[in-house]
């Protein structure tokens, strides 16, 4: 299938390619009544029907929209164990405290991965690809982030390596330097800049480094020396900023230049303006809010002044069991205030972007043939419906998307 | 399939039979390694695998937690047109009363299904049904309630009665007394009493009358004379009250013993009150209050106080586009306060109940065999995961239920 075109598409619709910025991220072109050209996996021709070139293959959709692959910018796809009795217990009312004292929380899904072999890995994180590939994800970020020591940190990103053959999304890996040890900190992060990051970078383990910076986990100054490190051996950086407190994160993040800054639940308005005079990528995570009940981030005032606005799941299974790209995005509208249109752009072109990749997002000639057919002939739906999949074929590098029984 | 024995059973996890008040909601049956056997399309028999009769058929699951299958007893599943352009409208921040003012709202829905006919209308909510079904409710209720005329409303429920026989899950069909005309609404209400509830009642077209009691539609008065209409006719009686304003419609449910008051996101603490020590359930509808980001319906005070509590989804156009019972259920958990124990016992046994159904909603001998297996061994998924169906086979009157090509 080196050429086919594809008609029977009620609405094309697409954001401008690359990183949207405020206002801008309302600005879709609508086609209606089109067509899409797809050579050797990019998109090479869109527009009316009527106009649309002669070619090879045909592929008729009916008569539905077609949107562009969403990228999912922020998982934790990969972790062993679950989090049930922990979240039967919260919604019981029983403290955190308590929970971590019984032995639950995030150590003990840091126990379980570290317990886990690479295949056994491989085997937990599959189905949840999948359904993020279902739901319209055709690209997915995943991090590392739950291991006890170096080599589970390792592991978990060989896993992610382990999972690119076996399913067609792109997966894209990032190094999170998530939980300080309770003790010895300081040795913690000189061996991360100086052992794990070199060997990451050497073994071509991961496309960045992302730092869980907040009160409780790293401070500004040990999280600029690990994105130093990062920085020196060729790999991006990201950051987990603002999810409690705004401890100067993000104003970090957009002073070295961060792909992304990620939660931002607690910024305010010094945050909000940093963002919005930086190239730096403001990801939101809806999936949090709802899960745990907490505020949502400023995503609304954040496109208002001018900021790239991405949505991601947060994927994990202690405080976002969201195994939805699409669910995000109209969760994005119920509970951080996007558009449709808003909410679109911050889930393909500048979800891509935050992932440092300009090549996909947009449905225009030269980008990758990442593509959705909906249910609905109008776009709208990906945004509106709730509990079904709006997402009827899902198109990857112009192949079809086949899921394999779970 | 006279006698079929279910294996493969890590949990069959149930609430007791009938309508379950207050704490007793959290007190759910789990039996491990568990069997299941049904006979003519009723459960005869369940318990430990091990203890289990012979039988003439196995079907074995796996390793999968089975539950009842859910309810969903409150839906206006049956409408034309789209409120798409609303949808997007409300959330750019377009007022309302504009929104109206532009032909949108609620009447740009009942013109839209007056002037469908009755197929159209079975098309039209057929892969709505389907969508609830495989989220796993077993039985569904369909309200009337969009028909400008008493023509559209009886073709509404006409339509409830064509579809039945096309889908397999029980559909209940609902009479609403949804909007009052703009004028002439005293003679409005003596023909719904005078006409339309006679001829729903001798053509058999619904289970019961709802009526819409609150400020902009029915008052109390009002109301009272339509369900006195409706039980003359041997119709059960029911009711959408304090959504927005408590103006008497619960305690008027509780007086007149009316099987459910739904909505109650305005209700107070002598609603509340009023609930727990009656036998009406009290059901709940968080699909809106996240569509809409308006407060929930209190249902931990509910429950703490003693009510009978239920969930649904409120499947509609404008106010709750939630295509999934388990989400349902899910969503009650994070924005109503339920326990997932609660939360099963809300989508089953007293879902039931909220429809006069006592013969479903809980996996004991004599019920029907209505039951869900579940991709996960652990029940509790069914809460947990968002996103990404948890319910991997839907089972009805001990038929597996076969989603249709949509
Ligand atoms: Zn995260
Ligand atoms: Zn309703």
């Amino acid at each position: 299938m080196a050429e086919t075109l594809f008609t029977g598409i009620s609405q094309l619709v697409t954001p401008a390619p690359g990183p949207q910025r405020g206002p801008a991220m309302r600005e879709l072109t609508v086609v209606p009544d089109a067509a899409l050209l797809v050579r050797d996996g990019l998109v090479s021709w869109v527009g009316p029907r009527r106009d649309a070139p002669a070619a090879a293959h045909l592929h008729d959709f009916g008569s539905v929209a077609v949107v562009p692959g969403l990228t999912d910018p922020h998982t934790h796809a990969v972790w062993a164990g679950d989090r049930l009795a922990d979240f039967e217990a919260r919604v019981e009312g029983v403290p955190y405290e308590t929970i971590l004292a019984r032995g639950g929380g995030i150590r003990s899904t840091m126990r379980a991965t570290a317990a886990a072999d690479e295949a056994e890995l491989v085997q937990l994180a599959l189905p949840r690809l999948r359904a993020l590939a279902v739901s319209g994800a055709t690209t997915i970020e995943v991090k590392s982030g739950y291991g006890l020591d170096f080599g589970a940190e390792i592991r978990m990103l060989r896993a992610v390596r382990a999972l690119q053959p076996i399913i067609s999304v792109t997966l894209v890996a990032t190094l999170l330097i998530h939980v300080p040890p309770q003790t010895g900190r300081t040795d913690y992060v000189q061996s991360v800049c100086g052992e794990l990051i070199p060997q990451v970078a050497r073994e071509g383990l991961a496309e960045a480094v992302d730092v869980f910076c907040e009160r409780e986990a790293f401070g500004v100054d040990e999280t600029r020396a690990i994105l130093a490190a990062a920085r020196q051996h060729g790999l991006a950086v990201k950051l987990h900023a603002d999810q409690f407190h705004a401890v100067g994160g993000t104003e970090l993040a957009c002073e070295v230049g961060a792909l992304s800054v990620d939660h931002l639940e607690a910024s305010g308005e010094a945050q909000v303006a940093a963002l919005a005079s930086s190239s730096t990528i403001a990801t939101v995570l809806p999936g949090v809010t709802l899960h745990l009940g907490l505020p949502a981030a400023p995503a609304r005032k954040l496109v208002d002044a001018g900021a790239c606005v991405a949505v991601g799941t947060d994927l994990n299974p202690g405080s976002s069991p969201l195994f939805s790209a699409g669910l995000a995005l109209a969760l994005a509208v119920r509970l951080c205030g996007l558009t449709p249109a808003e909410a679109l752009t911050a889930a393909t072109a500048n979800a891509a972007a935050a992932l440092g990749l300009n090549d996909r997002g947009a449905l225009v000639p030269g980008q990758r043939a990442d593509f959705l057919a909906l249910h609905s002939a109008d776009w709208r739906d990906l945004a509106y419906a709730l509990g079904a999949n709006p997402v009827r074929d899902v198109w990857v590098g112009g192949q079809h998307f086949k899921e394999h029984s779970r």
